[in-house]
């Protein structure tokens, strides 16, 4: 009789002899996996690093994807604040928090998801832990390479200049009300519905255009993670300004989610300016509008606040809070 | 009425300015927390980077200790991966995963707890991610300075050098061992266990012997994290020799640990040859014994293996294991 293969019944040894072949090495590994720690090229003497976590029941269900999701997942949203810095991405480490019910195969389909995402941006996957759990926990830390540049930072949006955005805005959010909702049947909204559960599960940060807006000389950026109101907010606060938004140059966003915020009986207006975990790119220049990236509103002088074409957004709430729900 | 303010009743913007002022910066700090990411100094391009995670009811209970120990520990933990490759500590971030009904002030405490940690060893603490979820669980992943040394490995042990150590044996098993006994109450051996459980609370890795050990050229190295037996088996396969431990040697140790050992209806030898989370450093060397280091046995030609005294270990087992308990 086929038995399946649980975490408990192999060692920590073992569970690493099937999952770290698995993982792609980068040009940046100066000693890969085994030893104690790793060891990473730094060429310009410094480093980038960043740390985000994901845990079951909270950000993922597993009946929601495969385990290769939570694996894509769990390293794009970390290397969007890598780049969100102006680096590019070279290495990881994973700390790993397994049930002892869990199959190996699942395992083993998250590490091939990890990989995945790491090869689309030469990224090594250096080193990690795993440990038992009452339910999955993957913590990523992402590291990056500035190439000698000076970090992009939040705080140098100055009033004039063009507020620009890479990437999708409330498709992530879209994807979750469809996992929640259990929609699948919708002929119409198929194509949609699909995309944004697909957009939920596999995050795609535009990478290469915030390596390139840093090249070019942006101002400020940072990854949009907790809804474009909230991260908005965030680097309104700490450049001091007010981040006007036009609702004309988010009209195509908000149109292209309607059909499917109706049918999940949400507000697609709702999703593109609190919606979180798109990971795009938010980003302030005075210059041009930087490749791969669009105008969607102009920084102003005044009290730090995000507006919509000067007046308060029209709708509540400012993104997600992993404890309140504030 | 006095109200117990809960992680729940935060949000997490809030929960981060109560905990992040608590928490050290380091020299080797560029851009510390507050951004998408840190940039930390790498001062010969390179950096060593290590991850461990401390999951509750797993590598420790809440009513066992406080805020501050578990903090502590998964620093220390963390810094003794980094110690064991020659590389001085400088940074770390942290994931940190809380139930919402977790008191606010055991946040603080283990904020204390990390920041004394890090003090000790001039570590900052460059950046991290809060999020919800059904257990206690801190992921840190730290990094260290090679200072242009090569990272001592695993595999450098030779025939003929010495197998040195730095740091106790089995003090960590006996603590919890006392722990999970509940013993607190033989006033004979009230000092052993107030000190066995503190170094099971509160591990101190031997970070300045180890950075002393790789100045002075030693050929091998490792954290022993999960049992001396079956750490020293990892440094004997990799190197592809034996590792023959002297009973003699450890005679001290395992005396140390007898009255304990019998109050708890253990053993003392096991204690000393498979208990975990000590976080002392094996070394070989050909040379003189390091500086904090003392001799425990030699290496010898042959098939990989860990041997006491020329013969198999007289104790079962050969250490922990986070999944199996194999």
């Amino acid at each position: 009789m086929h038995q399946v293969e649980r975490v408990q019944d192999l060692t920590e040894d073992e569970l690493l002899e099937r999952v770290v072949p698995l993982l792609p090495a980068s040009a940046a590994r100066v000693l890969g996996p085994g030893d104690d720690a790793a060891v990473v090229a730094a060429p310009d003497g410094r480093f980038v690093v960043t740390t985000d976590v994901l845990v079951e029941d909270r950000h993922f269900r597993r009946a929601w994807g495969s385990g290769a999701d939570v694996g894509w997942r769990a390293v794009m949203q970390n290397l969007a604040d890598v780049a969100a810095m102006g680096a590019r991405p070279t290495a990881i480490v994973t700390s790993l928090v397994l049930p002892g019910d869990l199959e190996v195969a699942w395992v083993e389909d998250f590490a091939h998801g990890m990989a995945q995402a790491c090869r689309i941006h030469a990224v090594g996957a250096e080193g990690g832990d795993l440990s038992g759990g009452p339910v999955v926990m993957v913590s990523v830390t992402a590291h990056g390479d500035l190439e000698g540049r000076a970090p992009v930072l939040r705080d140098g949006a100055r009033p004039g200049a063009r507020i620009c955005h890479a990437g999708r805005l409330g498709w992530s959010a879209a994807g979750l009300a469809v996992l929640e909702a259990g929609f699948t049947s919708d002929d119409h909204l198929e194509a949609e519905a699909r995309d944004a559960v697909g957009r939920f599960l596999r995050p795609r940060p535009p990478v290469a255009a915030g390596l390139r807006a840093a090249e070019a000389g942006v101002e400020a950026m940072m990854d949009v993670s907790d809804g474009l109101l909230r991260d908005a907010g965030r680097m309104a606060r700490a450049s001091g300004v007010v981040l006007d938004l036009s609702s004309q140059a988010i009209a195509a966003d908000v149109a292209a989610l309607e059909a499917l915020a109706h049918a999940c009986g949400q507000d697609a207006l709702s999703w593109v300016l609190t919606g979180g975990e798109d990971h795009g790119l938010l980003a302030v220049v005075e210059g041009e509008v930087p490749e791969g990236f669009r105008q969607i509103g102009t920084v102003r002088a005044g009290e730090p606040a995000v507006t919509v074409d000067g007046g308060p957004p029209s709708v509540l709430g400012s993104g997600w809070d992993h404890f309140s729900g504030r």
